[in-house]
């Protein structure tokens, strides 16, 4: 049996908190179980270098994680004068599959900035954090078409992700931080609501997976997705109602 | 009048939300008005290498504010490779606040780390960061008395911290970030709750301020952070009663 | 019809040089196509700190590219003063991969440092990286084993690695960079020679990939590692003739 | 009795030594006591970036200590590769301080860069700094003003600095490094001229202090800085005279 | 006798590969005995802020050691997070020596940039660097004139690099590793191939050495330089055949 | 005419103040013209991790600039977070010549740390550290001995340093910065009393120049070299007869 007494196929509950704190043009907090995360989306008037002039915007993140979000201390990131290995990471996957889900020609010579920070951690903080930052994103592009600033929806796909594994060789949905540590293979999917692929990113942690493995831990994690892509939108609709937008 | 409407001598509300997170020995959310700032107390069985056998304990802070905390998004400290000169100076306020309220011998060789994270600012990040790590350190000392680590209660004296200014040629008490920016004179006190001074830290941003407007300042002050004590106080009071401590 | 005229199943001509340097107890160089990543292995009688007294060994590793091994100079990474996030992802990927290949019981407490070093760039580096090392890793071992350090082969699996994308809607293996550059979905697989997966690695660059795509670059990179693992092994058994061991 | 044999308000010799070195705009060396700091002035004719085009000036402060200043050696803090959080509360109340004596609008859009270096440290190396950097400022102001740069003087207040502190109860002034280490209480001011007050930093470090200590040390400080303002006169005009300014 | 068994005045084997890399527009892998350096030349159209607007261009190295390039593994500068003073020295010599072989002003506004990465070492990896870069930028500027973007050749001096030193006592040339560690004298020269001097560079690793000595050394480095000269010429001649330029 | 209206082999007037700074074991300031540099030796009780136990001392320097030792104002090293390629290299140069003038294994298991921190700045600020961390050194290893914490005098050579160039076709001593950016080639000399080398370094900065011109420099600085360690020893002398040791 799963540590958390779950079945295979059952992801733990998922909640979104909108307009968690009140500078950001859309600010989240993700709670996966008992990872926390808050998502705050900031909207600035430029480009990176890199894109100046081509009339198009750009989305990019960045992750942190609380220092005592942890069952014991990490230290702070900037103790060691820069981002570690891990959470460069994280940030380029953030970014890669938000960027996936967005007509970046529809946004115009904007960047929106995604800060993902984990304020309480209990495994899938990654995962967690692209779902939270989805549904932030979606409240500022709102924001941005309500003022005018957009005259359309740049919203390509609907996006959320999940992490899957092999445990005591069965495939597994959503681990905790007690089933990540014995896992035999950690995955994370970042899929489309309709169950195309963004990102699949599997590690053989103890023994190798065959591929008939890896297409149980994919059909397990595309399930997962359709139904956190349900409880996004929900989110997204409450909040919509509640502002008036 | 003041930004807010309130009068010269009333403070924000101020709140302490116990156990906001799971892992530390010590959790506060302290909001003080629309200003949040997460506290969290991690104990560590050793001591800094100055002190290694010397039969005392340390306690020591770092601060740190989540990027979009603020009206416009601030980098992040780690992009810079290193804590601000701002950062390094409120850490160093926090971490020697508390060590004031504490007899250091009856830790033994532990370190207390209070880690100050702003979720939410609207000026008195600092004050509102000690507020809060105060109670969040007693908490962590009563899981240590509880656990028969400690024998005896290591505080000395109850803290608390509030901001003070000269506004207009008149002293104010709690700043919000509005009336912040146009002060004259901007000062922060840490004070016990019978009214000694643990630090005063005044500057002349406009105009210098004359010994009589000091006194006036200190005052308000005192006034003000024998309220916060009392807030302190049931908030511990009621977390004791509720975890049955 | 592919930038380079081949079929979508074939790759480009590997070969490995043994002793490519005299000082490394394992040196080869790799070339895939132009791609060419010099791999030394250096054998260090110790343990990172977190595995010390706990009777096994550790591998790891290193990726830098020299600043014109790219079609326009790159800036050294010593004078930005930090590994990009690029540079650790590879340096990561390259470390587990050739750690599932390995019993690190078996290695005693020594460190296995592979150093993989880009001369020339033109796609692919990374999986370049990880098949020079193999054999690199295999040569230091066996040389572990000729002085009777070692007492067993520490291999437990023999390993290849391959880029595969979709590129025009079809999937295509060991993509060269003007292919790379166009492709849809980018993926880079590390798999034993037995077909099983150690990293499954892919991103949608332009556009989502389903699950039948994947499965077709599956195929393609099962195919390719095993042609790769052919000419490892005879690279290898050639080595290990000439040395005489 | 003081470590020093001084009265409670008796402070240590100070003297200012004009043009201690060539290039500089304002160069001065102040010695007070045992305690040697170079300070020198620098006009720069621009402003940092956040100041462009508003017509006016700015004045920005850097301190450090020599390795061999201190009893004994202190690294130098280019090895650390960062100013620690002392020297940086250093600099930015050298800097505040001095900002606070001009009217900065007067200056156009200059900077004034002052650089205060500790070549020998018994104590009150801050306050010293302060001291020494405002002459040095004067002497720069004035050869701007002469050269036809400046059409007035830029000077609000004359500014001085002195250390206060609590020592076994009672309230002493301008303490040296003997004396700092035992005290229960250390104060640093800066007052105008006339005893208004541009920074007030009391920090209790073995007791809290209360109002009646706090103004003790207060007017123990505002006699001290009138003698150093009359100290600070006479250098200014005699060096006038000698280079007939 | 010395280790090598070579008479004093004779140093190692010479060869340069022309074109070892394909992307830069000069590439040479330069060995003087088992000391392998990969020296490539990269043409930007700009120049550094000093020169901008002066009409002339620049010449600058860079200096990289393979971490095994070694008898056992350095770390990388990357992880130190800066270059040594070592490389700082060697790469400050190498621009210096370039430099001096270029008539700056006929370059136009153009930056060489020379990135010599030492792939093996056994002693003179700076002299074997400063050969391989001369013949690298003869390359490189030639391709210039062919291509019509110089129309003179900035070439003013051919120039050539050894070390020299003295051991037990005798001036000896072109010292290997095992020769290195046990000299009193270390001395490196550049010098034109008609025998004046660019850089004379010597220290007392054991014993002081007098002018004598001095003039012995300066001899033996004068007609190794010589015969360096005529093997560079003789390279960049066959690769001008080669390559039909 | 040399700018300085000085014949090709006068040098500037150099002289030393002994115990210039209270604290250190050793300290001078030594002036050569308008060139001012403070060297102050610090006793270490211990060694370099790589010389533990091998019953030998050590001596390394470092050097400074104070920001505004030159015409105008350089940037803070630790502004920039690291030490210049220039610093670097002179700090190895003083340590090594130093190093060259002590037997170290007399020096037991100390380190002698020296710095050399330039006041005002006008050329020749390497060899004026050299000259006067000599000074320096004797006084610090003379304390040693007469604390009996040394048995016998350590010193090995008296050591001395000056600059030669070639300026305009002839061979000049003690370039001041005006003569030095107009020099064809800058030579730095370390010599020991009785005229042996310990350090040359020539460097061509406009023309190349012949083995006739390096020994015209050469004897120069010779000469220079005995009057600057007469120089020193008359200073060591009377700083003995006044401390009376």
């Amino acid at each position: 049996m799963r540590p958390s007494g779950r079945d295979a196929h059952v992801m733990r509950n998922i909640s979104f908190t909108p307009d968690f704190t009140c500078h950001a043009e859309g600010s989240v907090l993700v709670a996966c179980g008992n990872t926390q995360v808050l998502c705050n989306v900031s909207v600035e008037n430029s480009v990176p270098p890199f894109l100046k002039g081509q009339g198009q915007g750009w989305i990019t993140a960045e992750y942190g994680m609380l220092p005592r979000s942890t069952h014991t201390r990490m230290r702070r990131e900037v103790t060691a004068g820069k981002a570690s290995g891990r959470t460069q990471e994280i940030q380029r996957l953030i970014g890669r599959s938000l960027r996936a889900s967005v007509d970046l020609t529809a946004l115009g010579e904007r960047t929106l900035m995604i800060d993902c920070d984990v304020l309480q951690a209990d495994g899938g903080t990654r995962t967690a954090a692209i779902n939270g930052a989805y549904v932030a994103l979606v409240m500022a592009l709102t924001r941005l078409q309500v003022r005018g600033e957009l005259t359309t929806n740049p919203i390509r796909h609907a996006i959320g992700a999940i992490s899957v594994g092999v445990v005591q060789g069965e495939a597994v949905v959503d681990l905790d931080y007690a089933e990540d540590s014995q896992a035999d293979t950690d995955m994370n999917l970042v899929m489309t609501a309709s169950g195309e692929c963004i990102e699949v990113q599997g590690t053989a942690e103890q023994q190798p997976f065959n591929l008939q493995q890896l297409n149980a831990m994919l059909t397990l994690g595309q399930q997962a997705i359709a139904q956190i892509a349900t409880a996004q939108q929900t989110a997204i609709n409450q909040w919509r109602q509640q502002a008036g937008l």
